[in-house]
């Protein structure tokens, strides 16, 4: 490499580096939004944030990044970096050519659409509205055509917006994945329904004290080979994970005095993006390339830990004791009981309420009505009726209001279009590398029996974690589990679970 | 006003918003440093606040601002603006001018340098060893001296380091106010030292619960109009407030278990820095004057809510039953015995830990030591001797140890000579403040008594809070006790309230 070339490389990755930085310090300006700053400094904080993520925005954009970037790709240059440094040239680029074919002007206009359009969703679904609601979806749908137009279709116009979240994912593949596992599900939830064995879950419903809760779930955490000094647990009205650095990755939760695992199963799943974050490769600090490399992927981590371990029979059997000494003369349940009364399955209108099963019926709707928008051209008019046919059609259930129904989720009114199939996506991902480290490791489950599940952690982070954002989500799931995306996974795990569970 | 002159003005309140955004976003990531930011990530937040800072150092010291600067300056237009754009036109002068005298290699250097000789100090005191840290100071002496060169020497000059903390203030107005104060406060002490009427502090020292001590720290914090809504209370190893904007004032504390009052007083203290930031005059939000005027003037808020109205005997007849029910059998003492048990006067080595009177003589001899230094030339290697000398004399006591002496406190490490005087002056305006108050509401502690504490908020934010940095500390005294700084307020208190305890 010339000293030139090598120059431009300097250059390049202290920018970089600098918007690392701004990126940093407005993760910490978020975080303290979310968990106690005082109402009346909003309005001042909301200018630093618009002063700082304009000159991130600036940085990201700028003609000399463009530059250097062209002349990073040049062959003789390219074949010569590392294999991280040819990760930051190819992850920049694509950022970059998403952010400059936005004209600002309309990129602006957009983000005060999409903040009022997110504020007029949270009065109209208190009130029901849907006709006040929908002139702004209309817009938000608008301007994310217009964008599509501008980054270009992929395959399919929804393409382009499934790609911003799971790299790579596509209609064709996630209409294979998804209409398998649809009927799949559906068939099962039926059966689910129609058994005789439904647990009882009265046991849950008393009052458990929040610092008795806050205990356990610190406990958790610390065998689950959480970081304290890596992180911290704070308490927000919605909970959340956020990365600030491997050093920095902070969790919050929520207790709620009348149920005894809700905080609980929220902590572990927070703890399981966290894990991602606070375990990637210290040489990625600093870079875009330190953090998950997908929503989807991000969310597998999240949910392995929530569901397939946290809600796993073993799990209990090791921690229903030390849970019961929390709560004297509360929890008078075996474990058996304990465990099925945190497994239970029902059709329901509610997706962030939904069981591990029916979830993931909740998202293949919004996903079909996603596609409809964008590749079918449907209307914000026309989506109660179709959200409401799929509920009939799918869960059995229909929403009595807007507001239970296609009003329910905050993703849309902020143009967030693309995003949720990251959900089931992760259940499936979660699923099909259990199965591989269930054969890589059989003693898995004697170890989560023992309350060992630091070698669960370091294999996901050997496998999984370190790498960050150094291999694309395809590439994971194939180097570690030997083989693509495969629905079954989760369809066998659910399938076996619930047998068991329900007597079917 | 031209349209090119209004153009001109825009870019610079746009500047100045932008520069306030900055400070903001440092002041929450300094803030968030101090209140349990995970250990682990300190290096990656260390890059990301050096990021921040060099670009807001950038923006305030650009050619750009001191062209916009030097047109407004121009008479036609000058006269032309109002009273708060010509405030702060010579406010963003006076910063600009100081920051761009100093060449950046020299600032970097001397940054470093203060980081590194902060970290010796830190080391060398706990092992008592001068002869380790002398060479760091030395040398960040030698660069304090390099900067008054640079920016140029007033009447002396210390005149010059004086003035970053209290505008306007000299070494000739503090010396007179410094010499009255000195005598009388010797011959005070010396008197309370051989009064057979020594308070009993023995019912100080027990288990006093940290949960009531907060409960009890909260409630006295809303007595005195601190607005929660516009702040919050945490804990920190060494108590502050920080003034993000007026709506977002944060104060932290420090409970010990040993002691019922040594976190109550730091709330207070800490309560009245914020009451003065939490009710600045929402005009200057986004502006430099948006902050106290100086640190004397916000020493003084902080030391009038502690030692005039927390220490007094009218705010204990009101609130002692308070706090008695928050500790039941623990504090059985009058509530004249609980009063003057909070205070007893004693010469002592530690200035953080000496009483209302004898601090400032501790103050005192640091300023005398800080003018030795800069305009007599002391060396580094002379202070210890020097210092001991003047405990001696001051005193009455000695220092075993140089952690015990020269060596206790942070200041002069890090190249802060010029700001110890802002403590006395905070109890000296804090005396004269409080007669004016007395004068202008003679039911003053009538109201104290019936614990009635926001009519004197009302009354200091009237004539001191709402105007920020647009009263300089001279106008202010002025203004509200119609005299120039007159230390015999402080002798007057000092006077009265011991020879009451002491019964002298």
């Amino acid at each position: 490499m010339s000293d030139q070339q090598k120059d431009t490389l300097g250059k390049f990755r202290e920018t970089l580096h600098k918007i690392s930085s701004y990126n940093e310090a407005l993760g910490v300006l978020y975080w303290d939004l979310r968990t106690g700053a005082p109402r009346k400094g909003m309005d001042t904080r909301s200018e630093a944030i618009g002063a700082l993520s304009g000159d991130m925005f600036k940085l990201s954009t700028s003609p000399e990044l463009g530059e250097w970037l062209s002349r990073l790709e040049e062959d003789d240059i390219y074949e010569s970096l590392s294999e991280i440094d040819r990760k930051l040239v190819d992850e920049t680029r694509k950022e970059y050519d998403r952010s400059v074919k936005i004209p600002p002007k309309l990129y602006e206009e957009y983000v005060v659409l999409a903040s009022q359009s997110e504020s007029k969703w949270e009065e109209a679904k208190a009130e029901n509205d849907y006709a006040g609601f929908q002139p702004y979806l209309e817009k938000v749908i608008q301007y994310t055509n217009q964008f599509i137009d501008l980054w270009g279709a992929k395959e399919t116009r929804y393409d382009t917006l499934l790609d911003q979240y799971e790299p790579g994912m596509t209609v064709k593949e996630l209409d294979g994945v998804f209409g398998g596992l649809r009927s799949e599900l559906v068939y099962l939830s039926a059966k689910i329904a129609a058994s005789p064995h439904q647990p009882d879950t009265s046991f849950l419903r008393q009052k458990y004290d929040k610092a008795a809760q806050k205990d356990f779930s610190l406990y958790i955490l610390k065998q689950m080979g959480y970081d304290f000094d890596a992180g911290r647990l704070d308490e927000s009205a919605h909970p959340f994970a956020t990365g600030l650095n491997p050093g920095d990755v902070r969790i919050t939760t929520r207790y709620l005095e009348d149920d005894v695992t809700s905080a609980l199963f929220g902590t572990i799943h927070e703890g399981g993006h966290a894990l991602y974050e606070q375990n990637i490769s210290r040489s990625l600090v600093g870079t875009p390339l330190c953090t998950g490399t997908s929503m989807g992927i991000h969310e597998s981590q999240s949910r392995f830990w929530e569901n397939v371990i946290g809600r796993s029979r073993p799990f209990w059997n090791r921690y229903f004791g030390e849970l019961q000494a929390r709560f004297p003369g509360q929890l008078d349940v075996s474990v058996d009981g304990f465990y099925r009364g945190n497994n239970t399955v029902a059709p329901s209108l509610i997706r962030i309420e939904a069981d591990e099963l029916t979830y993931n019926l909740h998202i293949i709707i919004r996903y079909e009505m996603e596609k409809l928008i964008f590749n079918e051209g449907a209307k914000a008019a026309e989506l109660p009726e179709l959200w409401n046919a799929k509920y009939k059609e799918y869960l059995g259930v229909e929403p009595a209001s807007y507001a239970d129904g296609v009003m329910q989720d905050v993703h849309w009114s902020g143009g967030a279009f693309g995003y949720f199939p990251s959900y089931s996506l992760g259940n499936m991902y979660a699923a099909q590398f259990a199965v591989a480290m269930e054969r890589e490791m059989p003693e898995m489950w004697t170890k989560v029996g023992a309350g060992e599940l630091h070698p669960i952690k370091d294999w996901l982070t050997e496998r999984i974690y370190q790498y960050g954002k150094l291999r694309t989500p395809s590439e994971l799931i194939k180097n570690v589990t030997g083989e693509p995306l495969n629905p079954q996974y989760l369809v066998q795990y659910l399938t076996k679970k619930y047998t068991d569970i329900y007597k079917l």
